[in-house]
């Protein structure tokens, strides 16, 4: 199969799912529902889950167990974006061509939807696990890794950094850190959850969390590489928007060049950590190539 | 024992756990930790942990494994009031004489603080259970209790149907509709998640379930008595508020003395559902009289 065609289909299974585990409702509540989900069907790439669906199969596991795991992690993705856009936050209008949550539906309710879909999150990963008959000691591991990597000291502590160096100088740990913390460690828990409900061992959960980190944080440097060289067209948003907002990006600290060579050598090594599984490894392995390559 | 002093163990014991669980951190993040804390330790009445300690020892359990829960839910409770206090909802500066979080922190810290605290609650209720080598079926069954009960099923919902019944009449149905989920939900949840996790039959289960359901409710329009008859000073918080910013409260629907009925109806209905537990009912029955008799 093509890669771009097994991507689709995961992403098409992801969709399904978030569509049964958030449907639209009638109740006196409805407009949530309508919040939460004009946000999570706003055309995301669908990377987190991805990756949890790809690390189930990767070490020989189930992928239904794995899909609720999958969706809730791409609900906090989402609850963090519209939280993030928030007046308070980085007041964004538009995010991906449309206008953000609190533009479309007002502040108050993309405060709530943000709140309903985290909420949701460990709702479908703690109801799904039950009723698919999941192994409960592998849920609750594969759980407890989605909550530390999305909480104070993982992405809401980077979003507290980021905040924090607006308009500041910081250096390159210091931006590594926030990376690390804000988009990093959802990301690596994305593979490591998908990797502990599949059954994985010590050294395959080890070797993804691996190859997870340093695709996530290639991914991150690309992001800044194509705020400068990208196709505004293409990208759905204004190019340049980090030097405008005087934003410590890689590229700022260490260069075009530099950031790129950083990039590939990322890829690398995260590509040498799929060789503890040979003739599996393609679909992760194309996708990290896919995620260097992307242009948007 | 007198249930003064009882009450204040318990609370103690609380205070001491959510003190290790949200600990002060010196690291980049450390301001969304002293945001954390400052509502967490605001004077909180502790009602929802109390109860869920209550009735995992009602049924016999094990304090120690109810603990967690118990302040997963005090954390879900609080941050539900920051992201209540913001401006673009009830725009409130103080909360129990003391300045809100957005006025102290900055509102973009306070929408994190929430966050932080919502997620926290299901990092403890987790890492916590594995931690204490709970049985993992009914650890998962009450975190999936409070989780459905802290969503936009539960708590989120009624906060969006309170949001949207501002300046609007509402009937009683839907005041009761709107007060079972923005707060019942939450102490019902209470004491299904200590009943849970303390090994409670089903029977035990639906009557702790109903005595809490009962008690929440009379707890709701108590609150709307002294809106009107309370004392400032002892309150807190400036009465009359409810008229002022037009709510439809029970006593605007349907008058003083059949508020003042309703509630001592609720709390006879809660001590009733306590019958099955000769000899070990005291405490939550003086917690239902306590709870009606308060004057703040």
């Amino acid at each position: 199969m093509e890669f771009k065609q097994a991507l689709n289909e995961k992403i098409n299974f992801i969709n399904m799912h978030l569509n049964r585990y958030v449907p639209e409702k009638e109740n006196y509540q409805s407009n949530i529902y309508r919040a939460m989900r004009y946000s999570l069907f706003a055309g995301g790439k669908r990377l987190r889950p991805v990756i949890t669906i790809a690390c189930c199969e990767i070490v020989g596991g189930n992928v239904n167990f794995a899909i609720p795991l999958a969706c809730a992690i791409e609900m906090i993705h989402t609850y963090s974006l519209i939280h993030d856009d928030l007046p308070a936050m980085d007041n964004d209008d538009f995010r991906r061509g449309q206008l953000t949550n609190h533009k479309k539906f007002g502040e108050a309710i993309a405060i709530l939807a943000g709140d309903a879909l985290l909420n949701k999150a460990f709702e479908v990963a703690v109801d799904e696990s039950i009723k698919n008959g999941v192994n409960l000691e592998r849920a609750m591991k594969a759980i407890s890794v989605i909550a530390n990597a999305s909480g104070s000291e993982g992405m809401i502590g980077g979003q507290v950094v980021d905040l924090e160096a607006e308009n500041k100088e910081i250096d390159e740990q210091h931006l590594k850190y926030m990376h690390l913390h804000k988009t990093g460690a959802l990301i690596i828990a994305s593979a490591e959850a998908g990797a502990i409900i599949g059954g994985a061992t010590e050294d395959e959960l080890q070797a993804l969390a691996e190859y997870s980190k340093n695709i996530g944080l290639a991914f991150q440097i690309q992001d800044d590489i194509l705020d400068i060289e990208g196709d505004q067209e293409i990208l759905g948003k204004p190019i340049g928007s980090d030097i405008n907002n005087k934003k410590s990006t890689f590229v700022s600290l260490m260069g075009m060049d530099k950031s790129k060579a950083m990039v590939r050598d990322l890829t690398d090594k995260a590509l040498d950590k799929l060789k503890i599984f040979p003739n599996r490894e393609w679909f992760l392995a194309e996708l990290a190539n896919y995620l260097v390559n992307r242009r948007r």
